[in-house]
């Protein structure tokens, strides 16, 4: 849908050409919400941070100031919380195809987008035992999901950001492209660091699935391959990370998987009465490496419109 | 280039679909250079944020480890700033695209891109007069550009973020629609606020062009418009600014308009022994409404990979 | 106030050691309020973050859970709103000291404590005229002013923070302590650059005051000295730059400047087939230099509680 | 030392009163420095952000630009990655110490202060095992150190900062004072959501102290005692999170809260055909209450100049 541009032909410039409405859409961001479930002393907590948009016809609303077909993005805002006491906000993917499906009963939606960051919490402990009503942040990992439908189908992007990771040994970076710009030493032996952005898209996504079992898995999957490749290079550990997770599960049509490089700089103690073999390191803020690289299977069509994000015009 | 799929098959899962390496890219992303012109006592600054990557046939890298065709981004990062003196960093946009260019002569580069921020200074006052060489910066708001170029043609995407405008009155948001989850009262006379992600495409970016004469032009035409347009909503106010800057420039094939609406409630005085008629606000933070408008030529060819950001694959 | 121990002893530990509520302070921060002044079509905008903070005798809350003195957050920040429209909100230490006062009539209230942030506003240009109702963002420096008040006195600290300077000549650091760890090489010409944080207090802040006139004429002062200043370290340009502050203005007691040295690197050429003489710079993010200067009058009593932030018990 | 000014008067002005440099130190902050120790193949990893600054005589170098006994930050920062080398940077309060001792080693120096913070890292699971040389960043919450020291002794403070906990009951907020401007209703139970900074000073740091020890009970305790207090205001939580540090830690001279208090408003279902009963909400930015508190013993003196930080003069 979005893909298609917008007919409404607005108006003929000065030029002779005509000026029209592309490619839109709009939502509310970041609705921070969180779900207590208390019905036994137990309580469980989900903390999510949801972005609505909404995609279709909307032109009148453009060229006209015409807002009769519009869907405030305050309502968006209302509907995201009265779905999370409606609807289970867990699994969150759940909540999001739901409040997708709502929103496609509007008129002029052709697409709803729903966007949702988790943010993890875990029981504190008292006594040695997990607290029933107090909980104790934990990250800095923010799980993700994109849920992207129209009245044909759903797409359900799963991901997780900021799941920072560092090898200390077992990574290699030498025997590249050299010209008269590199200054750059080839090395046996360095740090490997990555603040990883990862994203796959489970086709099928029906009524089934677990989502928070392939969620931890995925991630236990990312971890481990991250440990145990034999790094030449971070694009080769990402491409092993990616067809790790398509390896096992057949559900993830792609992973796209998005890394800086963040470069971890032996200090150079030539001039100083210590030696440093890769024990001292600076931990540089910018520039860094930027590494993205997407696995897939060649036996499932694309999905863009699933990749095309809330903030994605721009 | 980046729309065709790497058709390298690197792999058979115990499932017998084949697993390939996807869309990928790399580079050296936030090299933040300052160039200073100082062949006159009167000093000038250029202050640079330049992202730069490479897309190509890496499958090598990936599949196998392999670097020989891989310019490191430690070397990017040192072309970018010797670019900074052997080609004048001032327009950015003609910097980007020698730059650009330099990279597409290494062998498996199929395209280039060349992101840059520049951070606005301006020349400090000392007894009423311009300094020679001290600077103040300005901002909030910062110039962009982004450089896609191949074999056979170059896009060049000029734009700015962090443009925030607010006028207090000149807006109104109602008969919208309603539903069970509408609380929002209607307006006709609201706080408009927002922080303007805007970029252009300019085709035909030739030598003659005067990037800097354009940007300022644009930029005055989106503030000129939002103040004057009598808004009915956001929408309308992007796509007439929108429409604007197509107006003026031929050049201009399309602009992109993101627009968070940051909003201003009225804060409620109806239990205090003041009244408050649209005179003191909460400026909150989140939620926000977020809007995104294309206003396009119809015309000219579209050109999806001049939109794929360097770190647009996640 | 904040200085004397609140005597409360609260219990005895089974050490033997007697435990005691200390210094404690509690309000509500951030209060992000905009006021718009429209009785005539040219409108005006005041911007402001406002934290206020109450110290005295709270000890009944801490210890026993009581809340009957206790004004909450919630009533201060309402405070804060209706004040922005009984009082003039510009300029914003008269606004700051009334609300000060204000809180003081609370009983247990025995200093209390205003910040504030003003974000600069200009008005838009619309064919080249300065628009009624539209504002346009400036920055990045943000005014500052923290106003702390006892039923004896009231001490203002006018400032402003993000003050972003950059000299390309004119700075040199050399003839400095060598030790075994040195390996920085002393230099005649070098960008010097920071991020100033100042912050002046105004003895007897009486009515007569123009607030805006002198943070106006400060901020100018400052810009100047960093200018001109033929700076041998940043310690004696920023000791210039309070000195010439406390010349010009006998209200001002003391001055307390903050700059963190913002590294810029010239890129090592050397490899390369071009030369760096000054001109190309890495503007490096961390680590940084951090510099603070106090510079005083020797017959003005100091306040130590003035500077004894909202959030400065940690 | 920082509380008495240089006696240097450097000027008088037209006004005929002395200016003088005042309080003053400078050094290098945010030195992020990673240490891995790799003496055996199961690799450590130690991540530090490393602020170091030095205060004593340094009038010359503010008044004359005299650099002669001035350490430059970059040696400073040298220091700082040589001593994780020369010095286990583990504990980190030892590092700090030690670094702190060197810096005193110089002439003009009379107070050196370090602080620190600690990014925690895990290990890597790998088929169930912990992984001997991958680790994955685990947070938020950061520990932090600082040290000052002089010829006579050292203060070490311990801390946490971003420790973000919640409890879904078990906080009422009412029987507070009410006044015109009050708005807020009083509440039996609501969530009650923080993001901790807490620094405890320790009194007699010798050898014998366990500092991780020491960090990991404290941590527990406040986190144990949040749970577990019933509570009826912030203010109160802390003062007896406070408390019962203080009582299970002799060395332990006073400890500091300082608590936002971020708020979890009820969404408002009046208008649905949903109720909602402590089950959805609201979690809001800006404004926070924000609460601090100190717990301190009554027989140990202050430590005034423990608390002021690298950045504290400003």
């Amino acid at each position: 849908m979005l893909m298609e541009t917008c007919p409404t032909h607005v108006g003929v410039s000065m030029y002779d050409m005509a000026i029209r409405l592309g490619h839109n859409q709009y939502g509310k961001a970041e609705t921070h919400l969180v779900r207590i479930m208390r019905d036994t002393p137990r309580h469980e907590i989900v903390d999510l941070n949801v972005t609505t948009s909404l995609r279709g016809d909307f032109a009148a609303a453009h060229t006209a100031g015409d807002q009769t077909k519009v869907l405030p993005t305050d309502t968006q805002k209302n509907t995201a919380y009265v779905w999370a006491k409606k609807h289970s906000p867990d699994p969150m993917e759940a909540y999001g195809l739901s409040l997708a499906r709502h929103f496609l009963t509007y008129e002029p939606v052709a697409q709803a987008r729903i966007e949702i960051e988790r943010f993890a919490w875990s029981r504190a402990t008292v006594d040695g035992e997990p607290h029933d009503h107090t909980f104790v942040r934990t990250g800095p990992e923010v799980r993700t999901a994109a849920i992207t439908s129209d009245t044909e189908a759903s797409h359900v992007i799963q991901g997780l950001k900021d799941l920072t990771l560092l090898k200390s040994t077992g990574s290699a970076f030498k025997d590249f492209l050299v010209d008269q710009y590199t200054t750059l030493k080839p090395t046996d032996d360095r740090v490997m660091a990555t603040s990883l952005v990862a994203r796959w898209r489970i086709t099928d996504p029906g009524d089934g699935l677990d989502w928070n079992a392939v969620y931890d898995r995925v991630k236990r999957i990312l971890v481990a391959r991250f440990a145990t490749v034999e790094s030449l290079a971070l694009q080769q550990t990402l491409f092993e990370m990616g067809s790790a997770v398509l390896e096992e599960f057949p559900e993830i049509a792609e992973i796209r998987l998005s890394a800086p490089n963040k470069h971890h700089f032996d200090v150079d103690f030539s001039s100083f009465d210590e030696d440093n073999r890769g024990e001292v390191f600076h931990a540089d803020d910018r520039p860094y490496g930027l590494i993205q690289v997407t696995v897939e299977r060649d036996d499932v069509a694309s999905a863009p419109d699933a990749w095309v994000a809330s903030a994605g015009l721009a």
